[in-house]
């Protein structure tokens, strides 16, 4: 088994934030992704989308997309669970992953193609889709403020995955994109810091 | 139990149809989104994002995001699997999934908002966004085929929920918003002919 993964990128970071919460140890290679190394047809091959992180099964088969990697986690190791407990308690974290994905990992995503030096290159940046998608990153953080300043956590008051799948989103906009989130939302800010001390914000 | 459901929506079609596949059924009730119904506060209340479907259980906690839909009753009524069995099968499912999401309902989402006649009182459209996402939904489209190429169904071999997500936003697409998959695409074509033929379709 190996984990393709990137030190930078937000979302291999969610695998290993994941990882480290359920004490679980798995061989990486890193892929260089300035290089294009994942653009090659060999990496084509093990995820079409040449998206990072990519886990490499021991039977040569590939799991891409990093939700899905801790899903296959969890069903081998339940303990602790960090995609709920019950049909209610699992339903409720998988909503919180997808609104973090669509209401904040897509309009930072946004951010960071049109509106970033580093992605010039790699598509023809509209100025003004930049600018749309920092209003929408604001509501998407936002969004998450309001949900903490009922619950300690993303999904509700027990850490789960949507926390270290939020974490490295805020990190990734806060820092490399430059959309921060408001210093007046003070449940994320709380949050965040909460997070952030744990030990697995240093995978 | 409610769903809150609107007909023509292509995200609460999902849930019809994974309903409809499973043999559930769950009283609906019809929310007026060209009236902004669920913009209103109460509406709002269920689900902070306004979007549809919200499913409302019977303690008054509300459920948002088809999937998670969808998650909560397989938990209920696992058979027929449609989330997949096992954990490689479950991971592949809810990567499959993602690709469908991300790879395709966003950049026809993305069509939709920025270039469609409906929602230009909604925003400041971007033509230019317009025309560079029906360049990425051409190519998720194209991601699709790929897959069908090799196998049945959008996750393998069997029907999953990765097919009705997969449906509900190929004729979102080519319908309503206007970006058809190109008929070259002969995988993806035969997969939508079998996928249409039954019942569920219907929903």
């Amino acid at each position: 088994m190996i984990l393709y993964d990137y030190p930078s990128g937000p979302n291999p970071r969610r695998v290993r934030i994941y990882l480290a919460e359920k004490g679980l140890h798995v061989p990486t290679e890193t892929v260089d992704i300035l290089a294009r190394r994942n653009r090659q047809p060999d990496f084509l091959e093990k995820n079409p989308t040449g998206g990072i992180p990519v886990l490499e099964l021991d039977d040569g088969s590939c799991i891409s997309e990093s939700v899905a990697i801790c899903r296959y986690f969890e069903e081998l190791h339940p303990d602790p669970p960090l995609f709920g407990t019950g049909a209610k308690e699992k339903a409720i974290v998988d909503m919180w992953l997808r609104r973090v994905e669509l209401n904040l990992m897509v309009p930072i995503g946004m951010v960071w193609v049109h509106g970033h030096p580093l992605t010039a290159k790699l598509i023809q940046q509209i100025p003004e889709a930049a600018a749309q998608n920092r209003v929408r990153t604001a509501m998407g953080y936002k969004l998450l403020n309001d949900q903490l300043a009922r619950h300690a956590f993303i999904a509700g008051d027990t850490y789960t995955v949507a926390d270290a799948v939020a974490l490295a989103t805020v990190d990734f906009g806060a820092g490399l994109v430059g959309v921060p989130p408001d210093a007046a939302l003070t449940h994320l800010d709380r949050w965040h810091q909460a997070v952030t001390a744990r030990p697995s914000a240093k995978a």
